[in-house]
């Protein structure tokens, strides 16, 4: 006997009807001979209804009690559904987070997983119950509320599906599975069967935004398979699973667009071992998380040094700059505001050389200006200008031939 | 430095306006040098709304689960609260009834408070906080969620001021506090500075709708003064307290009608001492609440025994008797729908004769027909018709002076 954890984001759990039918599909797992766990999370617009009663009573309220607050969204999903299964004459119990033992740090609003105790949830599924848990949500050491910020409830899903010894955790969205790149954007993408964690992870921390990063990780860590697919067919999406060796075959899983971008250049600062870490120490202190960084030497002493950050924290970030500049010597400062980043994605360039080569040359032929480029393991990025960003992710996916099944791929023989 | 418990009902924090002045009125008392404890219903018209969801998937809900619904309404508020009392600059705390131990039995929708572990209240009230409780709820031993049936904030107010060992109880609602019979049906009624708690709670179970009996019966067990109060303005409102010798002079404190009662009559039922045991005992396990009951001895053999209940309860009750009646070998069954029952309470009939005499006399010449009449050691009730109820009120009001303050009234000093 299987056990499946089952996630129904906001959008699945929207109305009566859609509660019905989250319902009927864990119905339909546990008829299947599989004991079922549902994570929920807040109803379409609560979570937003709820931000808006709070501002109006506070424009800073604190975390704490904003995660009290939030965290009723999910505890009523829960038991509504348990209500709708045991219309549907199915035996079914909810819980909060505080009642699995949901723990976590005290980082409220973005606060860290830390232990569950999965006594509690093992016992009702023996008893044959549909069990339905509050995603999003846990209690720290002293029962206060904690939320666990973006995605919190994919990260919920996968945690449990680790606690309990879940074969599969199906995350239930608005779309088919995983794309080779954003149908919006590159119409012909095609839907990929699997995906390995790393590739996923890439592609997420990118911007993708159908899984946040966390949750991956989680399921990385403790191989927990995660079948991201819609809750509108009975189609079976796309699988992000560990690195098998076929999957070296396939050069580019997946190409993705991150917008609203900005660049900051630091000219001629000092080229000393501890300068970088100095400027990047002072950017965390003011809160701005850094995305990627390029420094090029132009001599023993001088080097220039850039980085990218979400157009949002761009004043924080210039701040921050304007207060370190002299410290490090830095002759200028410049910043662009129009920065987009273009991203090929792939377990199999670790063992493939050309990748980068190739996706220039497909820039070049689509007249795209290339600002930059940096690269890891599994990914190659270029910084380019915003306006061209839609052009260049296009010639990226068909350079690599994303909108054909794997199997067709010629580039994949080479 | 005085504890002070306030309990906010749901029409008093129904919006963010409300909220405010709500937060503003406890603010207000710890700058008078109080320890301030708030507790929070949910906000106006939320409860109706998780209700109505909840009946769109289940017409029949488990109680279980809508317990665990019903709950998130006052934790919206108190977090909300929390909010806005840091916004107007006052450090201030929730808690939700898991977070106190407010431990109850697993009776869902009516659960009944066990314990409470108010030392984290009080470790919070000793940091300065103004603390925000969550009214209404609490959990069982096993960490479900319960609540506590009708009126359950003001128990859980009072109960949480026992726990504390808080000086006052302040209960703010929409009316300035007790008055001697309702102003909507005696507009001359007047507020009654204090009251003792077996008078309020007579008046309680009699429907007169401020208070419900459970808090009351807490606050004269444990001696918590109560005090039932506006909150759209300053004045002091009611004291519920316990009874002192000078109450004795007040022979009558409030009158009070009950409607949509009906009677059933069982004629010519055995005079044997088990037979009202046997009838009353069917009834409880039919969930009818009875409750007058009067019984007239016929014979050395026979009696007619009738009782009232709510009209809602008349369905069940008939079938209930008509599955006993040959047992009981009851000649014939009567039902009368129209019945009101008119009561005069007060701790001075404990020491006083002739106020039944002056009730009877009073409803005679209102030309009020009286059908039955039932005492307990301060109160006389008559049922009367119900197109008469009114009449019958203000008949009764006016014979004890109940248009007058007390100590104006010269029934009082005979």
């Amino acid at each position: 006997m299987a056990t499946v954890v089952q996630k129904f984001g906001g959008t699945s759990v929207a109305d009566a009807e859609k509660i019905r039918r989250a319902a009927g599909r864990a119905i339909k797992a546990y008829n299947e001979g599989n004991k079922v766990v549902m994570v929920c999370s807040a109803r379409g617009k609560q979570t937003d209804e709820l931000i808006a009663d709070a501002h109006e009573l506070n424009p800073n309220p604190s975390k704490r009690e904003m995660d009290m607050l939030l965290a009723t969204g999910e505890q009523q999903t829960v038991s509504l559904m348990a209500m709708a299964l045991d219309a549907m004459g199915h035996k079914a119990i909810s819980f909060n987070g505080a009642q699995i033992g949901m723990v976590t740090d005290s980082a409220h609003s973005k606060a860290r997983i830390q232990s569950i105790d999965a006594k509690r949830v093992k016992k009702q599924l023996d008893n044959g119950h549909i069990v339905i848990v509050a995603g999003f949500q846990g209690v720290d050491e002293k029962g206060n509320v904690t939320t666990l910020g973006r995605g919190g409830s994919d990260t919920s899903a996968v945690a449990l599906a680790v606690a309990i010894g879940a074969d599969v955790c199906e995350i239930y969205t608005d779309v088919d599975g995983i794309y080779s790149a954003d149908p919006r954007k590159f119409p012909d993408a095609v839907k990929l069967e699997e995906i390995s964690y790393d590739e996923m992870l890439e592609l997420a921390s990118l911007g993708a935004g159908v899984m946040h990063g966390r949750s991956i990780e989680f399921g990385k860590k403790y191989h927990v398979p995660i079948r991201v697919r819609s809750s509108l067919n009975d189609n079976p999406g796309t699988l992000i699973t560990d690195e098998v060796p076929q999957m070296e075959g396939i050069l580019v899983s997946g190409a993705t667009i991150q917008k609203d971008l900005a660049k900051i250049g630091l000219l001629g600062v000092d080229n000393t071992p501890g300068t970088a870490a100095q400027i990047f120490a002072h950017l965390a202190g003011a809160n701005v998380v850094v995305n990627d960084i390029i420094q090029v030497e132009l001599s023993p002493d001088k080097a220039n040094l850039s980085f990218t950050i979400s157009h949002s924290d761009l004043e924080d970030a210039k701040k921050a700059i304007n207060e370190i500049k002299k410290e490090v010597n830095c002759q200028s400062v410049f910043v662009r505001e129009d920065i987009a980043e273009v991203s090929a994605v792939g377990v199999g360039m670790r063992s493939h050389s050309g990748v980068a080569n190739a996706m220039f040359n497909a820039l070049r032929e689509a007249e795209v200006n290339v600002d930059a480029i940096t690269t890891s393991e599994i990914r190659i990025s270029c910084l380019v200008n915003e306006d061209q960003a839609e052009r260049a992710l296009v010639a990226v996916c068909k350079a690599f031939e994303l909108d054909k099944p794997e199997e067709e791929r010629t580039y994949n023989e080479a």
